[in-house]
This record gives structure tokens, C-alpha cells and sequence, in this order.
């Protein structure tokens, strides 16, 4: 038996030959003429195969004429040219096997036609089953192909930080604990409060919101690695932009400075997006087509674009003399907002940014300061359609100046061994985060994030 | 400056030239003819690079000989010939800066001598710069790399299953709970219970023990996808082989029975350890040395044999006449233990056997009954040396048949959103786990499981 997945025969078979597909209809209709023309799925790729199955098929009426979206069928045929539009090649069936059924082909939840995508997500099991899920589920695949692939190439080891953390430093108040005790009756300590010590881990634990700190601690030893794996936000946000539970890649390197940190990233994304361009030409097209019609310029704009570098003190003196009215006030000490990123980057410079040295009040503890004494080596990519991409910073590596930040914010004891990084052998070191989901989103045109993960956790929501 | 990697550097790069370095210090010798020989190290391969400096250099009494191990620095110089010993180039250095220093060489908690795997878990966010866990971390990511490299060349989309879930039909008494609510005052409903609908999923929540039942719908959609991520368990074992937090690799094929399934598994692991094999030959000459003689033949073999086809009845029989006398009873209808597998694998095939066909009572609901009535389509890959490997089925695709187990196990409604998975377009399909540490301490001899992950969660240890 030559089994054969649909993408390959679609691409490369020639014709003659006889082939078996296994997948699932699409759609089927009857000619006049007694032919029916069965779109076959097998989710390999976007398009479907056309299998023709006529009445002589011994089966033709008992199964043929039951088929309809859905149904698991094994089809034996003669791959020839196809006369029809739309495709090259089709399958004249010598042999139709029906493997699985729809029962009730009417209460299908996904039967052949248009579902809103908040509906689909109430069907998640099923949705990847649809041309649009199908499609993103596909273009998720590659491009996490491509992220392993583009580090790999470049000696990025990957390295997979912990999920489970007993550190509550970057992400207070916003922490899932994960604990065994007693739900209802916790075990108290004398003080009356809950007592973590006999809690699976002996102290209170939660998920991670970044494994850059641990990354840190590996591209320390190793030079170049990576994380890409899941994070974790309780932020009681029902919008769409944010997820409980989504994936964030972090690349880290040792002796690396902000300028090797922009140009990281603007290699990665370039090389990101081409990628995407080229092996998922036929999903997106569908995202063009059907999604959103500048999916496919937008990223042919970006891979094609230089990136623009700019400090954000600059940035606010153009933000200012813009003559626009935003939304939201914009002063030297304040943080962009989106409309100031999308001003920036769209109607500015007309390409993606990276916008630099910010503000230290309004960045992370970690972020190395500036011989200004006001302002961090950290940077912002911005890009047109969507703002801020992806976010990075020099480290600061020098343990003194860390030790003053640690201390005014009572981390010192906490972190020491982040500080045995400073201590022992400390080099410039530079990273940024990308949130997976959010770039997914940005290539695809698709709108809300819940649509970028197979199954989307957010308030109030962890079904399946 | 031609800033180069270490690795690229003692491979491929022609004498003669200027050459960059950025590294740590692995040592210093000094001769008495007034020259430095530092071995440097920069992560990205097993060896150091031997570095040449003078007392011709202004700084050389002021800085390299201070030089000791953890140091981090920069150097410049040519590339030449080595005539020592041990390595093909050094470098002729023509200027050494120290990047960073190690306060107190003597408290360096990694100091060059030799240290107990069990401390350097104290100081895990260190220990990646010593040998073995260099070692270890780079046949990690490599590891990691083929896995992903191996799906992707097959067109097995990566598939991110949820971390997070609500469904326990797994893991009963083995989970970590998830939630926001207040530790000590919980709120409670009517019945003095704690109320989970205020908690941030509205509904009690766990952390994932398998991606398996989320995989099973995208592979019902897509033919053929994998997971490839972390997974957790709550049990409370403080031994060598058991993480809270682990990886595992788990690939579900639509379309695929017990043969498709058993041939996937075999195909998979000789490519991954040959993978191993021909990119890391540093790193595991260095195991098969330093940690256990037999790492790379034990490989080698495993990647070299077919793997044997056994039914779990003939094993059984097999095991009653073997004349050895085990320490767990062997008995149809009683699991297998380690000793009992690594018999087979070792002294009686002397080589790789996937088992096949458990009776069903000791294996999972989803797994498909055998027309005997008595077994189910399961399949556990024995290797020598370790036992258990990899562990999969082809799972019940009847939609009766499943319903029937689900119904004696209460999970009806529950799991009604995998039913439908029978009730539309159901096809055989069969898929399997892997887990990723495991494999990766069978790769590399090391017999503690927390040294395979690099910072391990275990009961009551979760830092850095």
C-alpha cells in the first residue's frame, strides 16, 4: 500500500500511479453524470485532494452517497491530472473504505459552514479540524520550528528553565501557587498562618512569569542559550491580548551589549518571518485571503525592512512635536503606550523600530544602567500593526550597582545566588523575551490570542 | 575583531590569523620561562582552548597571574599550531583583559577540584560551567534539537497541549493544584466546601500529567502531531528517578495501529541516539570516560540493533522458565518490574524489544482492547541497561467501547469533549511517551534524574 501524505502527492507525485490517502471529507457533490467529487483533509496542508468516486463503485450508494464533512475515509485510487480548476492532480477511486462516521451529520459542531471564531473556541477539541485552525495550527508548528532551528544553527543551546518556582520576585500579585496542601484546611503554624514548610516543596511555590534570571545563570557557563517553553500570568484580564498560561522564547547571550541584543533581534525576526513566507506559503495566503489582506504585505514589509534604532528620549521629543492628540499623555519618564509605539513605527518610520535606553523608573530591577545615572540599556522592538514585539535589556552585571537595586527592593537574600553571577567571573550579558503567541497573532491577522494557542486558559476558562 | 566561538574556532578556522576569544578560565599554568598556558572555556563545546601569554604583555603581572578558575576574559591573538599536546591550535595572545573577576578565588563555590554531583545541586546555578554539566546541558539541547528535527522532517506538527487544566482523570492524588484563592481564608460555599468558582479558573485546577488526551484531538485533525514539553507529578518520592517537574515527549498518529506505532518508536530513538552519536563525539567521550565506560558502546549498540517484537504472554513464559529468581513474582496479569524487563532486554535478547499486548486490568483506560478480550493494544520499549523507555498504545477508537470504560470509571461527562473525538470521524490511532530526562541520563550514564534537568523540582527543594 502507498500511503501517502496529501502535501506530498499534491506537490511532487506523478501521475499514474496508484495511491492511498487516509484523511477526512471536506465537503462532497454529486454530478448528474453519477460522479461524486469528495474534498479530501488530511491536514498536512491547507489544500484538500479531489477524489472522484463514480457509481460503479460497489459501494457507491451504501457509503459514497453517505459521506459528508467529517467522516474518516481510506480512498484507493489513480492519481491523474486534473481537468478541473483549483487543483493539478485529483484521485480517480477505485476503493472508498469508510473508517470513522459522523453520527447525525446535522448536530456536527464544525459541519461545513462559517462558525464564528468565539464559537469555535467553545469547541477547541474540534476547531483544529477548520480551514482557519488548521491553518494557525500549522504556521504555529513552523515557526516554532523555525525559532529551534534559527538558534541551533547559530550554537544557542536550548536550555529549559523550571515552571514551578519558590521566587516571587518579577511577578507580584500576579502568581499562580501551586501547592498539595489542603485546599480547605491548610496546616497552620503557630502564628496562625498557612504553614508552606509542609506544602510539597516546604515553602510556598508558584509558576514561573519569565525564566530569564535561570537563563542568565546558563548563558554564564555556556555563552549562547535559549528558553522556549511556557509562562504563567494570574492577571484577571478577559481581553484579547491576554492568556493565563502562553509561550515566550528568551534568547541569552554572554558578552553581548545592546547593540548585540538589537541586532539578535532583528536577525531572528527577519529570519522568523521569511521562513514562514516560504514553507506556509499556502496558509497564508488563506490569512490574506480571508483573514486579514494585509497578512501577507505586512511580513513581506517586515522581513524586507532594515530596522530603525532610536532612543526613547528622541522618541518622545518626535511623539511631542507629532501635532497628533493621543489618548494617552507622553513625557520624558512615562511609558509608551501602544498608540505611541503604532505612531512610531507606522507613521514615522514606516518599518520596525528598536527603541532604546529608557527610563530606569519604569523598567525592571535587572536592566544595567546607563552612564547617565537616568536612564537602562533596555530596548523595545516595535513594529508596524502592532507595537512592541519584543522586549530585552543589557543585564547589569556590575554587582554593586545590582546589590543597590536588590537592596531597595528587599531581594538581596532572595537572590544570591543571582548575585553569585555578578560575583564570580561577570561578563556583559543581553536577552530579550518574545511572546509566541503575540508574534503568532501578528502573522497570521488573527485578532484575539485565545485563536494562537490550541487551548486557550484564561479567566474563568480551563476547559478540555 | 573576529569574535569566534571556541568550538568553531578548534575546528575549522585556519592558523595564522587574529583571532577573538570571550570566556571563562578554566586554569592556569605557569612555566618557568615566564608563559601562561590558560585553558579557556566559552560553553560551546567539551574542550578549552589553550591560550599562550607572555610576560611580554604590559598587564601580565598585573593581571594574568591573577588569573584563576571563573575568571571571565577577553583575548586577542594568533591563531597557530599547537605543539603540545592535547589540542591541534592555540592562541599566541596579544592582549589579555579580564571581563570579569572571581572575588576570593578560594571561596569559588566551583573551584577546580572535584565535587560530588550532590553538592553542585546546592549550587545549580553554577554547575553548568563544570565538565559534566557542560557536558550534560549540550547533549541536552542536541537531544532536544533531533527530537524536533525528526518530527519536523516527517511533518509532525509541534502541538502545545495545556499545562494547566481542570480535568484530574489522570493523575488522582499525584496533583499540584493551581490557584489565586486566599491560602488561609479560603472562601466557601453553602456546604463548607472550598468555593472554587471564586478561584481565577473558576474551577478547581491543576498542573498537566499528560498532554496525551489534548495530542489525540490534534492528531484527529492534523494526522500527525507531537507534544514536546513539561509535565508534572505530585508525588512525594525522594529517590534518583523521580522529578515533580520532568519533560516528555509524547507523538500521537491518526491513522496508525500497534505495528505503525512500534515502528515510530524504534525509527525515533535509533535516530536520536545517532544523532547524539555523530554531533556530540566531545561530550560523550567525555561520559564514557568519566562517568560510565560503557555510555557510548551501550548507544552505539541500541542504534545499531533492530528492536524485538515481543507479546507480554510470551515475556511472561519467557520470565517462568528463565530459572532466575526475581525479586518480584512474575505472574500473568501482574505489571512487569524493572528486573523482569532489563532480563529481557539484556540477558535475553541482548537488545532492544518493544513489549506488546498487557493485560488490560493494569493499563489505562484509553489504551484498545484486543479482540482476546483479556489484553489491550499496548506497548512498553525495554532497552538494556534501564528497562522501560518509552511507553505507548493504539487507543480505543470505538466510541462504545470507550464508553464502557469511561462509565465504570465516572469519567463520562468529564471526558464527553474526547468521546466526540469518537463520534466524528473516529480513526485508529496510536501514540506514545517519552520521557525526556530519562533518556537523557540512559544517553549519558548519569544515574540521578535531577542531574538530567537543570534546576530539578523535587519534594520539598524547589530553588533558585
Amino acid at each position: 500500500m502507498n500511503k501517502i501524505d496529501v502535501v506530498e502527492l499534491l506537490a511532487t507525485s506523478p501521475t499514474g500511479q496508484t495511491v492511498t490517502v487516509q484523511g477526512w471529507v471536506r465537503s462532497r457533490r454529486d454530478s448528474k453524470a453519477g460522479l461524486s467529487f469528495i474534498a479530501l483533509y488530511d491536514g498536512t496542508c491547507f489544500d484538500t485532494l479531489q477524489v472522484i468516486a463514480g457509481k460503479t463503485l460497489d459501494n457507491y450508494q451504501s457509503d459514497v452517497q453517505r459521506l459528508s464533512s467529517g467522516f474518516a475515509v481510506q480512498i484507493t485510487g489513480t492519481l491523474v491530472a486534473s481537468e478541473g480548476q483549483g487543483q493539478s492532480v485529483e484521485v480517480q477511486a477505485t476503493q472508498v473504505t469508510i473508517v470513522g462516521e459522523v453520527d447525525d451529520p446535522e448536530q456536527y459542531p464544525i459541519a461545513k459552514k462559517r462558525h464564528t471564531f468565539e464559537y469555535l473556541r467553545q469547541v477547541a477539541h474540534l476547531r483544529p479540524r477548520t480551514n482557519a485552525f488548521g491553518a494557525i495550527s500549522r504556521v504555529r508548528s513552523t515557526l516554532a520550528s523555525s525559532i529551534h532551528r534559527y538558534f541551533s544553527e547559530r550554537r544557542f543551546q536550548w536550555v529549559n528553565t523550571p515552571l514551578i518556582t519558590t521566587s516571587d520576585c518579577e511577578g507580584a500579585g500576579e502568581l499562580f501557587r501551586v501547592s498539595t496542601l489542603d485546599a480547605l484546611n491548610p496546616p497552620k503554624n503557630d502564628a496562625g498562618k498557612v504553614d508552606f514548610d509542609k506544602d510539597f516543596f516546604a515553602r510556598e511555590a508558584y509558576l514561573t512569569v519569565s525564566g530569564q534570571l535561570n537563563a542568565e545563570s546558563y548563558a554564564l557557563a555556556l555563552s549562547k542559550v535559549y528558553t522556549f517553553g511556557p509562562t504563567f500570568r494570574a492577571e484577571n484580564s478577559n481581553t484579547s491580548r491576554h492568556l493565563a498560561e502562553f509561550w515566550m522564547v528568551e534568547p541569552e547571550m554572554a558578552f553581548a551589549d545592546l547593540d548585540d541584543n538589537a541586532a539578535l533581534a532583528e536577525d531572528f525576526l527577519t529570519y522568523l518571518f521569511k521562513a514562514v513566507l516560504e514553507e506556509r506559503e499556502d496558509d497564508m495566503a488563506f490569512f490574506a485571503q480571508r483573514i486579514d489582506k494585509d497578512a501577507l504585505t505586512r511580513l513581506q514589509h517586515v522581513a524586507e525592512s532594515s530596522f530603525e534604532r532610536m532612543d526613547y528620549s528622541e522618541a518622545i521629543v518626535l511623539l511631542e512635536k507629532s501635532g497628533k492628540s493621543f489618548e494617552y499623555p507622553v513625557s520624558w519618564g512615562l511609558d509608551l503606550q501602544s498608540e505611541h509605539e503604532r505612531w512610531l513605527a507606522e507613521e514615522h518610520v514606516g518599518r520596525p523600530i528598536i527603541l532604546q535606553n529608557y527610563p530606569k523608573e519604569i523598567k525592571a530591577f535587572y536592566m544595567r544602567e546607563n552612564d547617565d545615572g537616568k536612564t537602562v540599556a533596555a530596548m523595545d522592538v516595535l513594529a508596524p500593526g502592532i507595537g512592541e514585539i519584543i522586549g530585552g535589556s543589557q543585564r547589569e552585571e556590575r554587582l554593586s550597582v545590582l546589590d543597590a537595586k536588590l537592596a531597595a527592593r528587599g531581594l538581596t537574600e532572595e537572590l544570591d545566588w543571582y548575585r553569585d553571577l555578578r560575583r564570580y567571573g561577570s561578563a556583559p550579558h543581553s536577552g530579550f523575551g518574545m511572546g509566541f503567541e503575540r508574534v503568532l497573532n501578528y502573522i497570521t491577522g488573527m485578532e484575539n490570542i485565545r485563536d494562537a494557542i490550541p487551548f486557550p486558559r484564561v479567566p474563568r476558562s480551563a476547559p478540555f
